[in-house]
């Protein structure tokens, strides 16, 4: 089998590769376990350190119909679809989100219905499709309403993906995950930056400031989780799919004193002082519109998983921090 | 004021028309009402019988970006956006589909973004973009679920139109339309078409065939009342716009056979016995994925308007029928 993952120099990139290539193979359309052959990893930028002679970097631009063209090809029966413009940034650059957000993921799926091979195609949507007045627990009977534009193209792309599925142009699965936290490495321009930052920060001895108020709610999984998701997600029969393409992940719901006071009670006092409360409105106003708990029923019933409590989620960051870098 | 309206030979795009041209004026963002000088009526097919010094009929290609550039221009500041390729044609139709019901709708959107006159735009959505299980009133909080690919292109065009109007680019309200009933003319491929031939076709001393099952629930609203909730939906004041710019109407929840049974009342048995009951899977299918009541509960507090009884809908066709085409 050939997989293409997009988004494969990013942090979850990295890590579906690297699971995929310990797997060895993936069960797909057939329903038993078929041998990967070929990972073209696709990026903005180059994928470096994976040494494996199945992955194959590519570089360029996703929303390039003839780049498109030179990816999928009638052997590629599975895309993982992570390529993403973030929350802040999509918010501030309105076209540059359209395009790669939005435009780029239909290029995918047209691409995939010219060649008429049905690829089964997994991609990550988010709870920021969600929005205005909510239950406390958001059912999966939810409404969407985003109040960016990173959620509204996630939304539109949510909705390509099940009529393409439904169609029968693709076997499309869209998993729209919770915040995913700890990120390694740096902060970047996704407004939920942060949540990654006042854990990440203080462990490698770092200040580090939480923009939004200590009793906000945020929905949480763990790296992880997130990966098992993925491949569960791309896994799972389609007969089993009796509730539509696009499935709330369930999660961890957590609020930010109670993430504090993990780091605190793993790490110590020291460690969480360097975390500084300063309000960002912008921030907070685009953090505030997501749902702090999801009922995520379908998902549940797919038997997708989800994070037992907080301080499991520390615990692998530092277990992660600690090991060399792959 | 210079007002765009697309579709604007079709039956509700004419109606529109006259009664704009009979009111002489607008009340836009200004908060008072503003004479309408021109109204630019655009069309595939010619418009005609339209002899009004205001009315200037264009035709030519709503996803062509050179048209629509003419079409909208700095002293456009009011568009009715009706223009569509209907559920049925949508369905067998893909490609048109996408191109006229999601791609010409974000031209017009981006090409008044790239004016900067933040037009005020009022469009027609559907009930279409529902689908799967439902409680048998429809809340406004009900998550989108299309099952056809018309569903799926009007949830798209609703979510950039959202996001379009709280990023300021344009001030647009789409109005999630029940089936019009009852339509005049032909029957057109929307797999709705039914619900105005078994009334229109018996009436004009002619066969009609309803192709779904005699408790079918139908989601319906009068040709008036959604000429009256296009201009309504035009005038609110954006404050007012406090749950979002996408909008299901109130309606009128009726069933066939109660349908037919106005239809007895008020035209005789003869004329009922000229609806031949021969059910269609695919019409079936489509149509029963459509809920047949909402509670509409944020329109009704906006002001919006619905029919008070199927058989004042029969008697409004009646009187029009009866009327010179105009």
């Amino acid at each position: 089998m050939k997989v293409l993952v997009t988004g494969a120099a990013g942090f979850l990139g990295r890590r579906l590769i690297r699971a995929l290539l310990a797997r060895g193979e993936l069960t797909g359309p057939a329903g038993k376990p078929v041998a990967i052959e070929r990972i073209d990893a696709f990026d903005v930028v180059p994928l470096e350190g994976m040494n494996d002679s199945r992955v194959r970097p590519v570089t360029g631009d996703i929303a390039d119909p003839a780049q498109i063209e030179k990816l999928i090809d009638a052997d590629t029966l599975a895309v993982f679809h992570l390529a993403a413009i973030v929350s802040g940034q999509a918010e501030q650059e309105f076209e540059l989100g359209m395009r790669i957000n939005f435009d780029a993921t239909r290029m995918l799926f047209e691409r995939i219905r010219a060649l008429g091979t049905q690829a089964r195609f997994v991609m990550t949507s988010s709870v920021a499709v969600f929005g205005g007045a909510m239950p406390a627990t958001v059912p999966d009977t939810q409404v969407w309403s985003p109040q960016s534009s990173y959620g509204t193209q996630k939304a539109l792309s949510d909705l390509m993906l099940a009529d393409y599925s439904r169609r029968g142009y693709i076997d499309g699965r869209s998993l729209r995950m919770p915040t995913v936290v700890v990120r390694p490495g740096k902060p970047n321009r996704a407004a939920s930056s942060f949540a990654s930052g006042i854990i990440r920060e203080p462990i490698n001895g770092v200040d580090a400031v939480c923009p939004v108020a200590p009793d906000t709610i945020l929905w949480l999984m763990s790296p992880d989780r997130a990966i098992d998701n993925l491949l569960h997600g791309f896994e799972l029969p389609k007969e089993k799919l009796t509730q539509g393409r696009v499935i709330n992940m369930p999660g961890l719901s957590v609020s930010v004193q109670d993430m504090l006071a993990s780091l605190r009670r793993i790490a110590g006092d020291e460690v969480a002082r360097r975390v500084k409360m300063e309000r960002d409105p912008a921030i907070e106003r685009i953090v505030n519109s997501w749902p702090g708990n999801f009922s995520a029923d379908y998902a549940r019933s797919l038997g997708f998983v989800f994070d037992a409590d907080f301080d499991s989620v520390v615990h692998a960051f530092i277990r992660d921090n600690a090991a060399p870098a792959a």
